[in-house]
């Protein structure tokens, strides 16, 4: 592919960035939360209010006694408390207003659910900092930023507001997320099926956590492998927001920007510096479509904000997603797996080392067939849905495959442009919210 | 009842003891490991191997990498590694030796399950000591005793048994415990029923947890409190050694040891005097029932081993069983539950202060129906059989009454005087866990 035609070229992008031990596909779950410019959004998207709850830093030990303030946004404008449900966001790695906003399907679905809406924020993100400004300061301040302790806040929530809530506390609760927040969604049915009635995972790979399976060798120059990280993730992204109208999620973007962009990599047999001036073709339909950008900065779509630092340190603990590519059935370059140099680098890093098992120990891993009421959302053009639940695995544990669908866009607001599949796709979901309230109420109204 | 004779009669037997912030009833769960003299055995319950586990001591946090020894013992005398299943000992408040000496059924049925048996320790009891000497030194160092931690051990140390043990990775799991190793049973299958396809639960009090009812004042002065608890305690003890044999589980015992004490106490109108003389022969039915026993002393059941005095930090933090009496319906004197005054005397004892409320959100409280595969076993004549789960929840939560047992009758081992009652409700089990295991490789065999 001319490595040296392109590292000369690209030079002058280079800007220092810290070295970092997350790959390309890691750091793409991430990126989601880099900008907040909500393209399509019901009117009542902003329609809420902000409040702050009392969590526990430490849920599963009794000598850190210190609490933090988690924030959690509401909705109840079409709330009925006779019969309705609580749509239960579970934030994930970022601001819980960005989620709020770009999460048109649940305020969409408010009114037909007679819904009281909640979005809940991620501790270490967005405001929820247990420990204020020093929150990231060291492994010490971080320890307690892990999935078991999100879920256990959002417990603590959902009991809170059954206590305080006139109303609420007869009422089913449903989590949804998207993403990393759609894997919590579905771990948090699993692991607290007391407190939500059924969980949406929209775009959840719950299936990315395996047992390591090592695949080769490949060492390269360090400036050129961060381009290549940066090429990559461009990659990945692009795909996960290949939405049939343009919007403005990561990027401004046109409607189905995979197309736009192949048309520039369709011949890979033109010369190396050919290649190189259509490669930068393609990148400025993804960095430059609103053509304000003058200059790319390979590190911009990595360590853009605090959230994503964040996740970082997330993917060096529990959320390990062994990633490679082998050049051949993919379209990227061989790159291994090599769990050794990813813990030196988590360490060097964070101060702390990966746990590859832990989540599938903890969560099961494939074996989840014991559980009910979950939904797993995938787009069939969304790279993370290799790593998600894509065939019913019971009655109440079912898919829903969405072909034209990118990165969790049943999550995203009704437009007028939606594929019918992707029509579908939402009524299925809502088909079955409806059964587990109207399951919930069945039994809840029978007992004495 | 005769207040000062009682004081008068009794005090010689006062020692001073630490007050302690546990009532009788908690103490009485914890006392169950206070003496090791184990009573019929089947022969190879002790024909076992002792092996040691590294386990993390935090599994929640990545901050802590230290490790620690945890014990378990195997028996695979009659294990099959084609059908059989792996029979796991939820390891509770001691010495596991001591559990595997005492649960004669699982040695019993080892052959007609073709069982690997495997009895794990739970952390901070017996020789699984996170910080050795260390560990119970302060509230930092108990910071890791809790029943997530002691599941998340269990959970790893069934996945290196997978890992390691020829022929066991393809095998089914089935926790079993009594009292609070039943409670972890339970717990164990609704958290991780992808480790063990179910749980028999003896007599495990899981719904004792409740939200806090407070039920009036009660004062004394201190001596005469710790008197009537220790005259409490043992009344508890009793009924739950009312075995149907002479046995000497806590204690050596004739059979059905509560009618030996109640011809003693059958007339409430004699003088305090000779009340007094009567409660003291019952008293020696339990302590003295061979004789050797020269002098009482109350602080006997309390705080006998090491392992019943962590037990009492597991009661200040968690396992919070709020315990009420109104000398109207029950035959003890009217107690009080008072958080606060708990709460208090818990931070004085152990530097913690608990949480009452946390077991029911993390566990569910009586909201568990969406589990399955748990048998709770329960003796009417047990104590802690009131906060059992004594009806079937569904077709796979099932509640196994016993109406001659008492505490965890059915994990002994099998006797020619065991009532008809017991034999059927172990047969009833027996029935149950072959189902789990038929379903488990009708399942595991189906698969590709």
């Amino acid at each position: 592919m001319g490595g040296l035609a392109f590292r000369l070229l690209l030079l002058p992008f280079l800007a220092p960035v810290a070295t970092t031990a997350v790959n390309p596909a890691l750091r793409a779950l991430a990126s989601l939360n880099l900008q907040i410019f909500p393209t399509f959004q019901p009117e009542e998207a902003n329609n809420y209010s902000i409040y702050y709850f009392d969590q526990k830093i430490d849920h599963f030990g009794f000598y850190n006694t210190k609490t933090f303030k988690q924030r959690y946004l509401i909705s109840d404008k079409y709330w009925k408390t006779y019969d309705g449900v609580i749509l239960f966001y579970t934030g994930n790695e970022g601001d819980i207003t960005w989620f709020s906003n770009h999460t048109g399907f649940m305020w969409d679905v408010a009114e037909k659910l007679k819904a009281l809406l909640v979005f809940a924020e991620h501790r270490y993100y967005g405001e929820s900092l247990p420990f204020g400004d020093d929150s990231f300061k060291d492994s010490k301040h971080l320890n307690f930023l892990t999935s078991e302790q999100a879920l256990a806040d959002f417990a603590e929530l959902i009991r809170h507001l059954k206590r305080t809530v006139p109303g609420a506390d007869g009422q089913p609760v449903i989590a949804i997320g998207g993403s990393y927040g759609g894997v919590l969604a579905a771990w948090f049915r699993m692991k607290y099926p007391h407190l939500v009635v059924g969980a949406l995972a929209a775009s959840a790979p719950i299936w990315q956590f395996e047992e390591l399976t090592p695949c080769g060798v490949n060492l390269n120059s360090e400036d050129i492998q961060r381009l290549k990280d940066w090429l990559s993730e461009t990659w990945v992204n692009l795909a996960m927001v290949n939405y049939p109208y343009p919007a403005n999620f990561l990027k401004p973007l046109p409607s189905w920007p995979v197309k736009e962009v192949c048309q520039y990599l369709t011949n890979p047999y033109m010369s190396d510096s050919l290649l190189v001036q259509n490669i930068y073709q393609a990148l400025n339909v993804y960095y430059n479509y609103s053509g304000q950008t003058r200059c790319n900065n390979i590190s911009e779509t990595t360590i853009g904000n605090l959230g994503s630092r964040v996740w970082g340190y997330q993917t060096c603990t529990e959320i390990i997603l062994p990633f490679c590519t082998n050049g051949v059935d993919d379209m990227f370059e061989a790159r291994s797996w090599d769990l050794d140099k990813y813990s030196d680098d988590c360490y060097k890093q964070w101060g702390v080392r990966p746990r590859p098992s832990w989540v599938t120990t903890l969560y099961g891993g494939k074996d989840i067939r014991s559980h009910s009421n979950i939904i797993f959302s995938n787009g069939d053009l969304d790279p993370w849905s290799g790593g998600g639940v894509t065939e019913d695995l019971s009655d109440t544990l079912v898919a829903v495959n969405i072909p034209d669908g990118a990165h969790h866009l049943d999550l995203r607001p009704s437009t007028e442009t939606d594929p019918p599949s992707l029509q579908l796709a939402r009524s299925v979901e809502l088909r079955h919210m409806k059964q587990w309230v109207s399951d919930f109420y069945g039994n809840y109204r029978k007992q004495p």
